[in-house]
């Protein structure tokens, strides 16, 4: 296939974990009732809890065995398709990781990605509110970067904050990825600066399809997601966009485009590799 | 100081050297006579000469001893100002390089940038009327990275396609700078799609000013400048923008905000380095 047909369930989120978890479920099956072609369904960081320090504790499950992760796993198997299952806070040996998972259409675990970078944030007043978080707090970071097999597509996952560091970007292109996948939860203040700029700047530079789900915007919650899920293509074109409430998007990518964009302008064969390594190693 | 007043020159360059040549020399004299607080000016990628594969013999000169940098020279001289010289087509030993010519206040040349990155293109009619074209043809790549120092701040330098290539930004951001020029010429089928959205990441990624000078655009041309030379702030925001045409700006930087920034949204600290050298390892 070199068409692939995907969802993004941009959700509300609440205290209630068995109604948000029902959400995605109800969504979902939904979706692929409506759109029998769907192969692939994302849904946001942290969509089964509310987001913050306070939180990540009390809502904390273990992968593969909690609530959670077995009702996405069921909901793989039965409908068919693969899901890439946002985040949740996952609890392991003590401690408390932010944790994408990945569903095959068969029910089973294909990937775990614990993300890398933790969120911390000084926004002053003058830039949108202003915003202080610091995950690190309550979370510890994973290690390890995850790629996963959709069909024959090597897909990159990261999450949110992981979504500013190019470098990361840069080697899941160099692995072969065709896409990379960000569930996301970014503030307000950063969002209108930054949001769509870093999707459509690893696109650019990796030419390859970006993809982030956000939880819907809520704004009596304590953080207030910007919304705006989106799909970026190789070009770097918005491809889709979401608005800012509870919105669901179903569209078919195209990843012929990827070695369209790739044969055009062809960086990737251009890269100097012998003059950043002599340069890394001056410096 | 923290601040820098710097001035762009997006000249028109045609067929005779002398004019062109004559044509930055005016502009940086009218502009510094306007402005007495200007410091820094900066022209265009090819400025001298019309730009394209059969042109880069005939109009090559030599570094520092050609007729356009001893123009350069005596002008930053005259007027106490830096200049960092777009880039021209340099002989030496017999090969052809694109380079960028940065001189100081007293008149010295206190850098030399080689294009590191040539120009390889193969757009398809279906984006804006399609360009082929390959520097590599005539022209022979630099391999080494050129930091200078503008007053107290370290700027890095790159020409043009250079600003494809994140890698070559996050070792001058590693590097200390605070800006990146980018002399360009960016073809009009590029440049709608790409120009600004670069030279924005690289700001967002490095958390600097980013700083691009075109040639004014001529469609009358063999090969069509896109224009559009600018100022983007360490948040990413366009600070200043020019048009199509002949235009020149004069702007003041606060290079304060490039520590705002980096205080209030500490990437820089949280790469993991740990994690890139492992996975690139096994990559």
């Amino acid at each position: 296939m070199t068409n692939l047909t995907l969802a993004l369930l941009q959700l509300p989120v609440g205290a209630d974990v068995s109604l948000n978890v029902r959400r995605a479920v109800e969504g979902i099956t939904q979706l692929k009732a409506e759109n029998p072609e769907l192969q692939l369904a994302i849904l946001p960081e942290s969509f089964n809890a509310p987001y913050g320090v306070e939180y990540f504790a009390k809502y904390a499950e273990s992968i593969p065995d909690g609530a959670t992760c077995r009702a996405l796993s069921r909901l793989a198997l039965q409908l068919g398709l693969y899901i890439i299952g946002g985040s949740i806070v996952e609890r392991d040996a003590g401690k408390l990781y932010n944790t994408c998972t990945v569903w095959a259409p068969n029910g089973s675990l294909i990937g775990k990605h614990r993300k890398i970078h933790l969120f911390t944030m000084n926004i002053e007043a003058a830039h949108g509110g202003g915003v202080q978080f610091d995950e690190g707090a309550a979370l510890t970071a994973g290690s390890e970067l995850t790629v996963v097999k959709i069909g024959q597509h090597k897909v990159g996952i990261g999450i949110c904050h992981d979504k500013r560091f190019e470098e990361l970007a840069r080697i899941y292109r160099n692995l072969g990825c065709s896409m990379l996948v960000y569930p996301s939860a970014f503030c307000i203040c950063q969002g209108p600066m930054h949001w769509e700029l870093l999707q459509r700047a690893r696109a650019t530079d990796n030419q390859l399809f970006v993809v982030t789900c956000s939880p819907a915007r809520d704004n009596m919650s304590g953080y207030v997601a910007y919304g705006h899920s989106m799909i970026v293509d190789p070009w770097a074109r918005v491809q889709r966009e979401a608005g800012e409430g509870c919105e669901f998007i179903v569209e078919q990518i195209d990843f012929d485009m990827v070695e369209q964009v790739r044969r055009q302008i062809p960086i990737h064969q251009q890269r100097r590799t012998d003059v950043y390594a002599k340069a890394r190693a001056d410096s």
